[in-house]
This record gives structure tokens, sequence and C-alpha cells, in this order.
């Protein structure tokens, strides 16, 4: 059985709970070392059973490491997960309350007798995603350097008179050649007023000369995301451009220099927040500063005003300071970070600002 | 006030209900007529609100119509939904149970006092969507056109010695600059033995002479979806090979035969079900034989051995009979399906098969 398996069997141990009930794709994804769907996982001390139907069944057999049984669901979802609970006699099972909807619940607590407890046992797994481990920095860095190709790629590509959505068509080519996986999410191109929408949807918008084109990509290479952000400037860079790229670029150098193991995200945050807010701009900056990347785009720590975490070794997140201007242009930059023994490393920090 | 509200506020009506919570994207979309992300409606005799954060207030703001007032959240969001419901003084809320989680349903409930019922209200919005009005089925249409020229255009660019992930990346860049969308869901390219997975994660393996490839695909236009699946054969088919081609054929048009009004959904299933059972591969079609297309990938009505539901003019879905034989291949044809005054059209007719 596999290590991360192995750690959350101690914890179930820990919070007296017989089985965990997994149904978040990315913590199976997580937990079976594959690109689960459409599956739900079953962690308990009597076996590790993996649910899914008869479309994935074949190639699980191929994926799954042979610890994990893997079982092909025969009529009502619900009843067959309840049955897996009684046949194995657990009576204390922790579900994720995040990621199962109300109505799952409903169903599957209708088929199960009173001896049988559900009880919401949030974030054991998202918990130990947040410290990457060495295999998955590695997968992640590489993931990064092709998003970097791809920046490269599309500056040299990027003329006026190009549609938003022709930068998105050549970038999602670039990306699969080159990945063998989609973009991570949709990606972003907004051209001039259109990068003040922070998630704009690209359309048939024609660049023109001197405007800023903002650029919000990422890829997925075996389950594991990139985001990152950059703005181009088509010909010169405006004074008034100029001017709030430069708060951008320093915020997030404020940022930076607060990054190590034992710092609280909050501080992060009002290192940026607090330098844009002394520009006067303050107003136009709504978003949170950050958030942690991996299996999923938006995992944690969120880098946020509103939530403390201390940082540690191992972690990786974005920093993405904007400042959105209606109706003019907006500017963000997104770099992603590692917390080092003593410090951090912009993992995107070859990539041009 | 557009016409679909209208009708969702004489239903509520019709179930007692102060208020629905919606919080499904799909339905979101639908009832706004824009493509809405990241957000929630709630629908009431006093007001219609769009409830949003800062990233999305400026966009709403140019695209929702004057009748839908839009609320930005600030602080926490369960908090700033109770205190909507009590500012209104709305009393007896429907909620989305397949579209809230467990912890948004308990976290929601907290805030509010005994006087206020939160009651499960599922699928109104859902069964209004499965008839699509004139002005879907022109945008359906449209995309399935827009699908066609991508099967043909790979049609003649697939060769020998490509890989999967080719033609993936080359599908999805014809799919933006013709479409300005994105594909449906992540396109599927399987060859060889590949093509018994029923969804194929598709790879650098690279395609050969004479063996199977094939792709399912679909684009988004306006929110509107399209799924499609052929099977392209480089050179000659095998024997093998054409003997279940043609069972799948003759399955399908078995099951296009029994669409009318009227007709019941596991019955249609049962139509191509039972001829495949008949030929002896019956253990080797475990999915549905189709389901609803629309803004969604899937949605109602599903066309299975398990539900039964009497099919009405104006629902669009697919029929996908199949056949996999694990090591050997798969054969799947999927088409989009309207139901018409007397029968059916088969929108995605005019792509060979």
């Amino acid at each position: 059985m596999n290590s991360r398996l192995k750690k959350i069997l101690i914890k179930l141990g820990q919070q007296k709970l017989d089985a965990l009930f997994v149904s978040s794709p990315a913590n199976i994804s997580y937990l079976t070392k594959t690109q689960s769907r459409d599956s739900y996982l079953l962690i308990s001390n009597k076996g590790i059973f993996y649910i899914t139907d008869s479309r994935y069944t074949e190639e699980a057999g191929l994926a799954l490491e042979k610890s994990i049984k893997i079982k092909k669901i025969n009529g009502s979802l619900p009843r067959f997960i309840a049955e897996l609970f009684l046949d194995y006699g657990l009576k204390r099972i922790g579900f994720e309350e995040k990621h199962l909807s109300f109505s799952g619940y409903m169903k599957i607590r209708k088929e199960l007798n009173k001896k049988i407890k559900l009880v919401s046992a949030p974030g054991i797994i998202e918990d130990s995603r947040q410290i990457k481990e060495a295999q998955e920095i590695k997968i992640i860095k590489k993931a990064i350097r092709i998003t970097a190709a791809a920046f490269k790629f599309i500056e040299g590509f990027i003329r006026p008179g190009q549609k938003e959505i022709e930068l998105v068509a050549e970038l999602q080519r670039f990306i699969r050649y080159h990945a063998a996986g989609n973009s991570a999410f949709d990606i972003i191109a907004a051209s001039g007023p259109n990068s003040s929408f922070p998630h704009h949807i690209p359309g048939q918008r024609k660049i023109r000369k001197g405007e800023p084109v903002l650029v919000d990509m990422g890829i997925d290479l075996l389950g594991y995301k990139t985001d990152l952000t950059r703005v181009f400037f088509l010909d010169k860079i405006s004074a008034y451009g100029r001017k709030i790229y430069d708060i951008i670029l320093e915020a997030q150098a404020r940022a930076l220099n607060k990054i190590k193991p034992g710092a609280l995200t909050d501080e992060i945050d009002a290192a940026a927040r607090q330098y844009i807010t002394e520009k006067g701009y303050g107003g136009f900056f709504g978003h949170n500063l950050g958030h942690g990347v991996g299996l999923e785009v938006h995992e944690k720590p969120m880098i946020s005003p509103k939530k403390s975490t201390r940082l540690k070794q191992g972690m990786i997140f974005t920093l993405e300071p904007a400042i959105y201007l209606p109706g003019e242009f907006g500017i963000r930059l997104e770099d992603m970070v590692l917390v080092t023994k003593k410090g951090c490393e912009v993992l995107s920090g070859a990539i041009n600002k």
C-alpha cells in the first residue's frame, strides 16, 4: 500500500473512524496515484475499495496498485455504497462534506441503519496535499517549464489584428503537443479594456497596437496543474500602464519577501495589498493574493486577508496581485512559488516580466 | 423579466415556496440568458438577485437584464445569503439538493433562525430545460454544424503515425477558430485497442494503419453543448470491425425508429440494447444508450434501462450504442436527435457514418 494511504489510515485511527468515504476526484487521484474520474474511494482497515462503473473498470484494473480493490457499481449507487459499509462491518464512516451533495448524503443516509454513523471529516486529505512531496515538485516544475514555453511561443505569435480567441486556440494546441494534457482551466486572453475583467471570457475582439493583452493560463501534467499570468504590451507601454505595472511588480516583490516557513498567509497577502492601497489602488484589487496549486488549480493554502495559515516547507501557491481599472485596463501578474527551508523559490521566475 | 423566470415564479407559487435558491451554474445561465460563473441566483416575488463577487460584478452589470439585481458578496457567503433571506422576509426557500454540498447547506442553515425553512426543490428548472425553445434549437443546430465541420477536418487530417494527442490538439484549435467557445468536454481520441475504453484519456500512442480511431467530441457555443462520436478506419476496415460496426448501426436505427412524442425512454434504450444482446454482445455495452444535451453535456432526459420518461417534442438527446471488446477495439456511434411533432430529426445526420 502506498505511503499516502497509510498516512490516512493512521489519521482515521486517531479520529476513531472505521473508514473514510472519499468523493473528491483530486483526493482520489492523490491517494491512488492515478487520474481518477467518476469514481469513489473507501479507505478502511478492512480494505481499500475503488468504486466505479463499467466505463472505467478496465482501465482502473490496469492503473491501480494491487492493494486497492475495484468494486463495480451495479444498481443504485447509494445502495451499493451502503452495502459496502454493511458488508465490511464499518460503523463510523467519515465523509467529505464539501464534496458530497446534500442529495448524495441524504440518499446514502437513507440506506443505512441507525447503528452506522456518517461523520463529517473534512480536510484530512487536503491537509496532506498542501505539502508537496519531492516527486510532486518535480512534476510541477516540469509543468511550469512547459507553461513557460507556451508563454514564449505566444509572445512570438501575438500581433495586432489577431482575435483573443485565436491566441487561446494556438495556446491550447501548443500545450497539447507539448504536454499530452489539457489546459488546466479555460485560458484567459483579455485585450485592452477586457483586461479589467479578472476572469474575462475570450472572444472575437481584435487586439490593437499599444494595448495590454493579459494571458492567464495553466496546463495539466499527470493531473498536476499550473496557473500563471502575464501581460503583453504590443508596441510601447503607455506611461499609465507602466505606472500600474510597476506597482504590481513591487507589490509582488514585497509579498515574496515575507515567504518562509512559519510566516502567516494573511501577512503575505497584507504585504502586497497594503502597498497597492498606499499607492491609491486598494479599491481596484478585490480578490485574494493567491492560492495553493497542485492536483487542483485552487487548493490550500489560500493567501487571503481572511484566513491565517502558517506556511510550511513544500507548499506551492500563486502570488497574483492585480489592479483592475474598469473601462480602461487591468494588470495582473501571477507566479507560482515553492516554500523552501529558509525562504522561497519562484518556480516561474524564468518567464519574463 | 424574461419568460423563463416568470415560469419559475409561477411554479414556486404552486409549490408554496417564497423563493428558490439556485446554485447550479447551468440553471443560472438558463434563467439569466448569460454565461454565468461563480454565482448564485435567488428568485422570489420580492426580486431576482444575482449573487457574485468582485471578479464578476462588472461583466454581470453589462450582461444581465434590468429586472435582475446584482448583489456583491461581502464577508462570509453563507451569512450573506442568510441575510438576503431575512432582509426580504423569505420564509420557505427551495434549494437544489444536487447542486449544494452538504457543507454549503449546513453553513447556510446555521445562519438562519427556525422560522425560515429550507426545502429541497429539485428539478424545477431542469424540467423546463428539457424542452428546448426555438432559439435554443437554432443555437444547437449551429453548434452541430461546427462540430460536423470539425469531424470533416479531422477526417482529412488523420494519418498513421500521428499521436492521439495530436488529433485532440488540432481539433481544439479548429473548434476555437470556428466557434469562440471551448470543447464541451475533454475530447476523446482513442486508437486501436484504446477504443475499448469508453472514456479513454488520449495519450502518446501512435495511430497504425488499418485500426479504428474513435473520436468523441463536442463544442460549447454560447453555453450550449454538442456531444458526438465517430469511428474512423485508416485504410481498410477489418471483417470483424465491419461486423461490429454494422451491429451498432442497426441498433441505432432501431432506437431511432421508436422516437416520437409519447414514447418511453427505457423502450428506446431497449430497442438498441436488445438487438446488441441478440447478436451476442450484450455484455459489452455497459452504459446508457443516451442522455439529454443542452446547457450541460449530460442532462435530462436519460435514455437508460433504469428510467422511464415520456418523450416530448423539443427534447434533444444523444443515441450512442456501443460495443467494447477489451484488448481488441471498441465501436461507438453517437448522434444527437431532436424529438419533432411526429417523430424525430437526427441533427447530426450530415456527418458520415
